[in-house]
């Protein structure tokens, strides 16, 4: 694997999250693969989750890991070409990503949308351009339209918990992504990257997906092929076995957050439509807000089990790397 | 060990200081035993001894460290329960430590008291929760009421100069915790934590204890059983042979900064009243305010050696951590 | 080695440019040197190339590497002695410096000059009492007056690619020093620094030298010994093989941005009168205004190759160092 952005660089899901549980069944069985390799974490924003569990994950395979806030500790990159640098931009991404990449044989990346320009985030420029000056493999910590290694965390936990119920091979999972309210503009990475790996899991014939979330937050279409869309909660909670709870900001109306009905924070009372769900969150979540304290405290939530696989979801990505280097 | 947050936790001082002299003595003899363990260290506050000696500490018994400036890197933690999250906080103490309990083996965490309300920070409630919700062990690296590594630190240097010393086992030191001036208000949490080691050391033999401050400024009685209290400094001074130099803010008028009599400036002059005391502070000093540059910069000062014993204090805990894990 | 400041710490330039080449064939070759050996950095201002090849470097030899940034994660330092220390200072460089060697077997220090006052910053009081107070090894990541790590590396880049082009050792190539725009003043230490190992490289008979700069803009005679100094940026570049661009601030009217005449701008035109000269630049580097896009992006570009030996030239000094610990 020289590039993991998104799920277009996994040939199969099912043979991935096997790879992820067989590296969390024996961690450090695979140190030698990261003797004098160099993983370089780069944020562009901050991060606890992401930072943590990918370097776990890099110690875990044997690598060195330098990590590099560029927000705090570097400067103002220039990512426009034919510009003449005499304002407020201190190094062109061009040679900021290529001196990265001569002292590092992977790096993360990090790095938010404005939301004020869809098309501008919809085009991945900054992350684009780095991955092409860096010219080494890189991973996604989150870029401005996905965040593939909490995807891949939220498939391994689907498919594990899953199992564990010993349902039989041929009952699917129904899952089901509920929009939930905020009070800040978030991006649609999360919920995009989920719906398209989700998407793609269907595709294997591993679980029914199907989207829930009020008018005017429609997810761009390109991230929900085959999945079910609704803007009625009820009926996409009724026989869900999954809710992953999130909020985002608007796609139609770039990075707005519109008026929206009542009951959209999931709780107990909605917990009762659907078979018992399991209830997932990326975090950091927002307490009553998103989703009830008592579905965080009580027995169906699955979000601290769910982070907790960032670690493997991140190892498997590393171990395919450092696999072809 | 489990939890190390306070000389309650340790069974014998005497014991423990031998170790972390023992460790002093050999330091890398010890490095299987973390091997594949992870440290993550959260700092809420500024630090520099505390994270280096006990990054080093990691290091020296093979552990890898990830470092996590959460004051910075992160983002404002809720701590109340039944809060709905609509404001400024992003994400609640109960999801933020049991995630870092998912990366890590150990964790170190410091938490500074705000010293507006005596009963929320003497409550402990930032770190009871964070202990509580992340679910591994955990070591203080200071916390609102105590700073036990350092004191630990203290407690191995009084030891170690004064058994070079040869006095025989049975002349006891005179310890004396001085408290100085200073211009900004001062958590309670290094006297205090000073003053509980240097009692529980009294109580198994080891030391004879004094506490001299102005009217107004002594400390909860909580953490000076058995010490001999006095507003005299002079009377304390008298006999000394370590005076531990540390100012801090009022107790009873909580976090204020009081009026107090001229001559509280530990220097050469009040030396001469001791036993040729050897002088200690856990920096950072304030010259000139706290303690003169005179003592700091001559035979009688021990900052400096007292500090690289932070670094053994943090390497005892940590292995009798490892030990149990 | 002990210490690494500048050029003057540095026995033979040919033979250190040959340990270094040596290591960039095996760079893994001595990691039992760095084992169990900790290497504290120390940054009072941004790095990133710095930062990232001393850290690898040192990961290379087997050290472990504590990252401090001081200007963020730190409090401010008293430099001077004598005073009371009841103002916005928290520590002084005397009890900081020395607690830093306590954790560390070598220190790796940043620290600019602030431009006010000339005396001050070419006194390197700052670096000079670090050194002093920390008693262990250190070695510059630029001080006020140099940055030798760079200029080590830029005369690597020299040797190997002048060696590559196979001209035979008794032609030597023409190095420029190229002063070039800038919006904002710069300190001197890059070009200072650069100017001294070249003339040292000229007097080792390595390389002929010569700096062009506008009038106001020449540097202190103490780092150009042998070295012609014109005015005309076209003398200076006829015939020339290796153009360093770089801007700095005046040195005569102290950290000012002096008005120039135009055409300091490097570019493709003024390329031709060169000997087709590879074209260096320590980077960052403000494109279209120091230099052209043109060239960082075509084949007379050494800045990437030359910030990829960053890290060798780290290496090889801190194989130094190690070597006498």
């Amino acid at each position: 694997m020289k590039l993991f952005t998104s799920v277009h660089d996994v040939p199969s899901i099912k043979q991935f999250v096997n790879d992820a549980l067989a590296l969390k069944a024996n961690p450090y069985a695979h140190q030698g693969l990261g003797k004098n390799k160099t993983l370089g974490l780069v944020f562009m924003n901050p991060s606890l989750r992401t930072r943590l569990s990918t370097q776990k994950a890099a110690l875990n395979l044997g690598m060195n890991v330098m990590v590099m806030n560029l927000d705090k500790e570097g400067w103002a990159l220039e990512t426009q070409d034919g510009v003449v640098m005499n304002g407020s931009t201190v190094e062109h991404i061009r040679e900021a990503a290529a001196v990265m990449g001569q002292y590092c044989d992977i790096l993360g990346l990090r790095s938010f949308p404005k939301l004020n320009n869809r098309e501008e985030d919809y085009n991945e420029d900054f992350f684009t351009k780095f991955v092409k000056y860096c010219a080494i493999p890189v991973v996604s910590l989150e870029s401005a339209t996905r965040h593939p290694l909490q995807s891949f965390a939220d498939i391994i936990t689907i498919h594990e918990t899953w199992d564990s119920l010993k349902v039989g091979a041929n009952v699917k999972p129904k899952v089901v992504l509920a929009w939930a309210p905020h009070v800040k503009a978030l991006p649609q990475a999360v919920p995009n990257s989920f719906a398209e790996w989700m998407c793609k899991a269907q595709a294997e014939g591993m679980i029914d997906f199907t989207v829930a979330q009020p008018e005017g937050y429609e997810l761009s279409e390109n991230f929900t092929p085959g999945a079910e869309i609704t803007y009625n909660l009820e009926e996409a909670l009724a026989g869900a076995d999954y809710v992953y709870v999130k909020n985002w900001s608007s796609y139609k109306e770039y990075g707005k957050v519109l008026t929206y009905p009542d009951g959209w924070m999931m709780n107990n009372e909605k917990l009762k439509i659907t078979n018992n769900a399991k209830v997932m969150h990326c975090l950091p979540v927002r307490r009553d807000l998103e989703l009830s304290s008592e579905i965080l405290d009580g027995p169906n939530s699955l979000v601290i089990h769910e982070a907790g696989n960032r670690l493997w979801s991140a190892q498997a990505v590393l171990k395919a790397m450092l696999e072809e280097l």
